[in-house]
């Protein structure tokens, strides 16, 4: 637990979404089969509450993020949502796709790697969830559809008109955000949607593993370099420059660094212990 | 007409290229095909100036931009332009440049997406154009060259230092903009600068059937997908999660959402209004 | 020599690695093959001061940047650099970090194009080094591993983390630096990270083919082109297109545009002198 705790509880059950954690790897694991995992208004708020209470836990060193049944998520549950937000008024609706968005942003803030385990369709809020990961691990009926527009919204929500085209290019972005079509595997792969392609029902093992070698590995350094990345998008070259100057030298002071330089002099693999 | 037009009269007829309508696709046509369709100081102003008048006018929900003959664009006209400029005093070059910059950005702020229909050469400023289009649809005869430095000049011109590396990447960008090499259609969808490669001389009816197709969509939705894609490239990532929940928010009223969960429930297909 | 030179004085041997020059081109070799070019503190620090010293010099048109032996360069050299640093204190860290940043600095700041000739290894630092040339020049043999994290470092090493998502992608460059995974060729040209691939042995000759071909070229048109996608990447679209505009009446001056009319215009090659 960081020491940085203040008054804030604990929360004792997640209702909305199950949480399984093994060493320092949390898994996360959409659980509304039944409706190919579709998102109600409980999961997304707990999706925006978990992350920050793991980073707070400190012992995550890894997540991975699945989804139970047929596929990953349809995205936002139509039923539930979309008659209820006809209701709303505009505060309301204000909070309501500010939730969705803190979701986003919390996995892209989290101080370890997300791992999206895909398979089946990752549709609407699925399909962003999975963007928003840091590693797309995918077998081949895994599928996207950014659909915003099939329901009359824009493509840009949960800040995929930001993240897209810096993961695809701004032409295939323009494409799948505007049009929501199906994006299969094998496109998916061939512009860059997909970090790892792995036969067919073996997404969430690799998932896993990935999961399992990251966490074992040095996490301070993981940490930094996700918190770099994310930084860099939004910073001019020579500011980047700096920051990586300023972040290699704190992190030179490390037990990790010292610890590769041990193992390697005495030629021996280094002892990670993320910090 | 939008109700925010003031004293500001309608161009009775654009001299400069072929204007025609078809329901809410408006095609626009370079048409001088002796010459490649090669830009003229008339055709850039009509390009700039058509576009805000389409906007204004508010029928337009989606517009096809093509050459005809042998290809789309040869770019500036050598004879007429490169002469020319060499006789104008600085602030005149300044007028020049700016205008055709603001054709780019007249295409890139358009409320309403871009097809560009593309076949043979697309060279020079009609590179720029086809890029900033939202869709390149594109025969195999199609190709790309960004030649600027051939003629001794930069290849940052119109905008194209920024949306190439945005589209291909900046290794690619680089390569085609200090080059000016010609990228036949093979390597330009494998970098990602075609939207779509159809059959030879399919071009122009395929880019007119996806022009027809967004049309007939929600085309309020359309827009704010483009304006987000164009804002969120300029915008720290927090920033762009919050123009998202603004956004679709506001479009949670619009009558094209009430009618996709209207029609949804009754197990129809929605009618869009666009609004 | 620029006339805008003052008392600074110029550098008689570069003793930390080796540069040749052959009319307009420079070529710096990284020269310690019994290391696989590690690099040291002096080597870091003569690029670092290199390139300033060529661009006052004002004679080069591209520099190629090549690695001698078995491969293009195996990073910071583990015994020298990592050892000195655990013994370093704090300023003196944040120093080494800000020179080898400076190092990539000078690369993507110098009024010249770049390019790197790639066989074997660019491993760490030599992974950056590649990366932020403006061409990649690669045989089969070329591979790259961005292998901070496996030292206990972020992959955000000297614009690492702001360079390779604007040239790969986010998706691909978060794998890369967060896993410090090897990257062989077939994937780094699939992925944009090779800019051309040639037969094996050949990477030396063809980018000093492609050097000379830049070298005899409009150099104020090439020089430009590389300042406007460096700096468009950290700009909002309208002000990369009044960037633009202002870039294209300048050299709408230049002796070079002048002379391409001239030759167009007479049906003879044009003579570039680069001005």
């Amino acid at each position: 637990m960081s020491p940085f705790t203040g008054s804030a509880s604990t929360t004792e059950a997640w209702r909305h979404l199950r949480l399984t954690r093994d060493g320092g790897v949390a898994t996360v694991t959409l659980a509304r089969p039944g409706r190919l995992n579709a998102l109600t208004f409980g999961a997304y708020a707990d999706l925006r509450d978990l992350l920050p209470e793991l980073a707070r836990d400190g012992s995550v060193r890894a997540l991975v993020l699945g989804g139970e049944g047929r596929g990953f998520c349809s995205g936002g549950d139509v039923e539930e949502i979309i008659g209820a937000t006809l209701a709303m008024d505009t505060g309301r609706l204000l909070d309501f796709n500010r939730m969705t968005g803190q979701a986003v942003r919390a996995l892209r803030e989290c101080p370890f790697p997300v791992v999206a385990a895909l398979h089946g369709i990752a549709a609407g809020a699925g399909a962003v969830l999975a963007l928003a990961a840091d590693f797309r691990v995918a077998d081949p009926t895994a599928r996207f559809a950014f659909l915003f527009t099939r329901v009359g919204l824009s493509g840009g929500d949960m800040g995929a008109a930001y993240l897209l085209p810096r993961v695809v290019g701004l032409g295939h972005a323009t494409r799948l955000l505007m049009l929501g079509d199906t994006v299969r595997a094998a496109e998916a792969e061939r512009i860059g949607l997909i970090s790892q392609l792995v036969p067919e029902g073996e997404a969430h093992t690799a998932a896993a593993a990935l999961a399992r070698r990251l966490a074992e590995g040095p996490a301070l350094a993981h940490a930094q370099t996700k918190a770099l990345l994310a930084a860099e998008l939004d910073m001019p070259f020579s500011a980047a420059v700096e920051l990586d100057a300023a972040t290699q030298a704190l992190l030179m002071n490390s037990a990790d660094y010292a610890e590769f330089h041990a193992a390697f002099t005495s030629g021996r693999p280094p002892k990670w212990r993320g910090r």
